[in-house]
């Protein structure tokens, strides 16, 4: 029989964490942390607090239910933050079992328990390839399908087993489109569905939306659009977006080109995640840099501020967030932004009362300044409802569990299963963080 | 002494009118019909009733403020009913003025002269070219300016005087990659703004947006985006948009010949529109056809529903308008929609509350019947509050009257000029229906 | 074993239909019709429509789960149509079932049986006292325990089986201050509490709100507030309310009364509920008069038009419904309704996109009049999610089933369950139509 | 000629002031704060903060267009802080100028000069009572005529000219029935109408609801319903609302004693305010204490926390500002709050995202201790559109000037005005901060 733990991500956006169990062995899927609940604590440094207390704050998975069983390998979607973040924190409680995930999934996790201070992580980890199929114990082998999401080599997780596969969605959407040319495999989703899917684990944070999700390709229209017309006559230009979104700095800097301006990438985040990105080929830096140190923000933000015209800046701070490069800037740091200075949003703001008053705070400032703001240059990395429709017509699932999201969103992804023919308590589970789902 | 007569549309979005006044000579500017105000009367045919009632009910402008005034012409900006749909029952109150508008524009507005059963219109109609200066008096000439919106031939109206140009934006949006090619004038724009523009007349529909209003392409590339991948396993497709929306079904005959079906157009309307478009080579029907008579519809819809996967359907009734083509399907007339088909809705639902209850009751019926419906692949043709602001910054105008909506939608706009350094009540005015404002 | 079967009212607001099963043998708990499902066939009438084509609209509910059990006893929790309105539809299916219900209940549902064309209803109709226990079979017996709604003599039903009382809320708010006195039966419920309930079916309308609902004496105090002070100098009054919502009726019956005008009820449903009700003597017509024939109303409305100032009207039509007093007035019927007269809402707007649309359309024609307007004068008959709290803790059930509302509504409730220390899945279940909850 | 400078309060809710000038002689209304914008910038402290610089930051009104003229009089139509809290910044502007309002307002006043550090306050401060009428120039007089609002001896302030009377609303709502016993002066209102108003003033917070405000008695209802009732049986009881609202304080001490309990007013400003009601005969403090210093307030929770079901806690922190009791009790501090304990909110939450935010934070971290939660035990003390109406009847005023509000709200009022025949720009001016409206 099979078990799906939904151990955490089952009641909010964040911390997500699932565990797939067949005959008394489990694969772990995603070890995410969620940050909103660090944020209402103004004391509280992850770095510095144990690993009890964060669980007892909401801020990583309580694992407990899971902690004894005979786990034999752990996987991650990709690698954002919601899905790896916990890594230092969780993966001790399974020493030595191996990590896997796609290449730049696992490079991000690493620079995870790289940072971490209090506890060493042993287990090893490996870079795997979409389509590779590992075997894991004598019953369980896991694979990586190929996806698109917002961040590069994202991945569907399926655990292979002798009643089926369990396939995990993690973050997606189906862009056909990707400027960098990403595709969801849709042959592969094809075969599994006439293999036979035991569970589809699926996402659910936008199945409420009655549509299907743009492409990236029209986020980067809607940036050529404003930049690579109007943009041209303007003076001093910066955009913000998510560090991570490796597609859309690459259109930025695709304009930056275009336009005769040099790219400057400012922020730690930023060249974080550029920085393995490009080690990976996943980027093109050609005409542009990317600053980290806090000497060099300050020098490089001097150069650009006499001659504004050269440069588009692109900075952290999309969401207010204390600390960012933007917000620094709208407190009158590091730049004189004003009157000559246009910022581009190339980000929505984060539906999080936390969040709503950072932006606020940010946005209300640069309008005190003069500042010119162009707003939801951007779209969604998450599939809309009829997106989740043609997916589960696709694999055609005999069981449904609905994850990733406050329980409003597991009952709409529900709602849609419904149409499609199943129904609630039968084949689709709407289950609780710490609670477990038996497959008959 | 420039006096600008805000007629009508300055407390709704709707029945649009507006005159210039210069030495006592006046230029009329659109002459629109509020198509709710009839809906709300269930015994009110347009056709059959009295201008003075029509007034009443707040259906078509009232012009009394300037019926006795001079006129030396009247402009229509472009062919939309809230612009030209009064025009059979207003025109006769200026007997001989002149009419002008681009080709597109006045062939529509003559079928609405020749369906008119009660008055007789008699005013010579002349199409005129982007750019050609008009002159229509010693004083006052006028000139269309190229503009984008969702419909073709779109125009700025400017009226030149002795004390400088007053300029009338109707609907638009800076569209710079419209699939079909229409692009603004912006060489045009920037001229006028520098031989000085004395009034800027806006519309304001959505200038509370605060970004820059996406391109047509996008629009065209969120279709493909369905219909190419996705869209090819399915069965019964079905669009609905706007009938005077050219550039999309232009799209969507493009992308029914890329999926190898027969694009299939039903609807009174859409032969209208399409058909006119054709005649000047407005588009392309490669590949389609357009049926209009009750029988040919009964007949071509038959067919279709015996080989669904052969054909895409366009029909009218995107906002479950009584009698369309889709609210007859979804009341079971015409054709046996259900589980195998899918509805593409390439336009919003209007903000009206009588177009979201015929809208509701449209998409519950289809539910009910099992038809898959994917909304919003589509984008406004109205620009944002980043266009008017560049708009501004591009004219340069001495005074702003905000145009084309309910009363916040004008002082949305207000505050907008306010952030471009103009002052409410001094060089910038909000007025209402059936006023005037003088311009010193 | 107890079998919760949920017909019907647990996928919408409307229809309700619930089924309580031990050992074989049914208690049915109300038969409701939807309305909004017949509004959006502009052809359906629902006397001439066959009981199957009303349940496959989603008119009344489909109860062919429980059609061929053994049914002992059909109750009603109170006189509301959604919960009633189906009874001459339905209680042919079960003939010779007795029918149980409060006296003003039994009194409404007998109404409903007399107006059916098509069916003979031959049920025996038993007015059953608050506090009564009626032996149904061997095994069950039901209780009426009495509750404050916006309609009298509601009740929870109680069907005490061996297994524990299942207790079914109907609708219900905790009102301490009703102004006709009724109060709930807290002593009774505490006891239950004591003794045992199995299962709690709720009702979920307004789970969502986080408060407590106000008493009905706020209603009063709004209107007092109004009508005793300012309303004083007023000319023409016209107030509109539900018209079962007999507390409000008597409340503006006594302020036309302290203001020295006469209340005249206006309109057939007016007359139908309060007529039952002064016969129950729930209701005190000092002061007042109804008026119901076609003839009556036209003649007490021309007097009232010439004496306004004497006269408090009290109409039907809060929600534009086609026909309604009102609706007719804003179209120019009945009463030269216009700028002497003000309108008083003393009822929300029942958020339907069709009754937004009636009362959209019903609100601008009075505002073209020139009417004056003041809305929201009112309290709502639902538990908001506190008293639902509250309601749990009295009776400390064993298991809760959310009933009546859409499934969001059920899921709000489920987790305020959880907070109370229940568990989606085990002790806490969200069913749909159709189906049924087993009760270990 | 009358001249009303709209210096501030024209583009937010906050920092009023206005001027109203006759024959080059001023007399000033209010000279208040706008605390969110301290609140975005952490690092001000407004009592260190020069004046020049909070009226950069936006905090305090900038006066300058009327700094230079003969200013005879200031007035404070209430003792709230967006009202009064600027004096002790702008008084000495004006040195020796005398400053009027009722006695509660003048006393809460002289408060704010007392703990002003950086200047010294000069002016004379007189209590003046309703009715009487202060001639303060040869020109010019001024009255005070009784209003009801969310804190004692609110006002309109009066300004009698040669021209007629200037009347500022002040903040009021229309309470009939207020459980203290104030009462709006209908009397001396129509009076005024019928001597002949000028210039009305009006605030506009809640002019866009379409209905009549409820009375303050409203609020005690719900507070009643709860507490005498439910609360009986419950252990913990805290209630949060404004510090400054006398009335619903005096509720609420009523409602312990009802209950038996002692009712503790626990943080600085509620002792600041009740204090000086006290002083006033503007509360009963029976069966309540009011505890102020950190070492008091302790001392008094721990002895709460030991014997909850004796006490009914009044608290400061219904927004959740930081450093606020509920605030800190919700951070573990004082007091340990839980799932023993229930939080009634009786007030709203104002709508701006940091408050929002500090509000959500606050809920939060309750909701994680198993705290139960009542919201909105509350109701407004602003005027809606109706109550505006009826005002506008009784003054019949020859010019209108929407106050109090962002411009949205004054264009709601400008909209009701035009409803009631005056004309927007004719004789209803919308104005801006820093501009004069010249009446003719």
């Amino acid at each position: 029989m099979i078990k799906i733990h939904t151990v955490s991500g089952y009641e909010e956006v964040g911390k997500n964490m699932t565990a797939v169990e067949y005959n008394g062995e489990v694969v772990i899927i995603d070890m995410g942390i969620r940050l909103d609940r660090v944020l209402i604590h103004e004391d509280v440094n992850i770095q510095q607090f144990p690993t009890k207390e964060l669980q007892k704050l909401g801020a990583i998975p309580d694992d407990s239910s899971i902690r004894n069983k005979k786990v034999v390998a752990i996987t991650f979607t990709h690698g954002h933050l919601d899905h790896i973040g916990a890594v230092a924190k969780l993966a001790p409680h399974y020493p030595d079992v191996p990590i896997y995930g796609t290449p730049y999934t696992i490079k991000l996790a690493k620079g995870e328990v790289k940072s971490e201070q209090y506890f060493e992580v042993k287990n090893p980890m490996y870079e795997t390839e979409y389509g590779e199929i590992v075997q894991v114990s004598e019953n369980l082998a896991i694979e990586f399908v190929q996806i698109t999401h917002s961040i590069p080599q994202s991945a569907m997780v399926v655990v292979h087993t002798p009643e089926g596969a369990v396939v995990h969605t993690g973050d997606f959407k189906f862009d056909n489109n990707n400027p960098l040319g990403e595709r969801p495999d849709y042959k592969r989703l094809k075969e599994l569905g006439k293999e036979g899917v035991k569970v589809l684990i699926a996402e659910s944070t936008r199945v409420a939306e009655p549509t299907k999700t743009p492409s990236e390709a029209v986020a980067q229209m809607l940036l050529e659009d404003f930049f690579l017309y109007e943009g041209m006559e303007a003076d001093g230009l910066i955009a913000t977006t998510f560090a991570s979104h490796i597609s859309r700095l690459q259109e930025l800097i695709w304009i930056a080109n275009k336009m005769g301006r040099q790219a400057v990438l400012v922020g730690r985040s930023l060249a974080k995640y550029t920085g393995i990105a490009k080690q990976l080929g996943l980027i093109k830096m050609k005409g542009a840099k990317a600053v980290r140190s806090p000497n060099a923000v300050r020098k490089v933000l001097k150069e650009v501020s006499q001659a504004r015209e050269n440069y588009l800046l692109i900075v952290t701070g999309h969401q207010g967030e204390p600390g960012a490069v933007l917000t620094r800037m709208a407190n009158g740091e590091l730049y004189d932004i004003g009157k000559r200075d246009t910022v581009v949003f190339s980000a929505g703001t984060i539906p999080n009362p936390l969040n709503r008053a950072q932006r606020y705070v940010l946005e209300t400032k640069l309008k005190m300044k003069g500042v010119r703001m162009i707003k939801d240059l951007h779209v969604s990395g998450h599939a809309s409802r009829e997106d989740h429709r043609y997916l589960i017509r696709m694999l055609n699932p005999e069981n449904i569990v609905p994850a990733h999201g406050e329980f409003r969103m597991l009952t709409h992804y529900a709602e849609l299963a419904e149409e499609e023919g199943y129904l609630i308590g039968r084949d689709v589970f709407v289950s609780r963080n710490g609670y477990m789902v038996e497959i008959r």
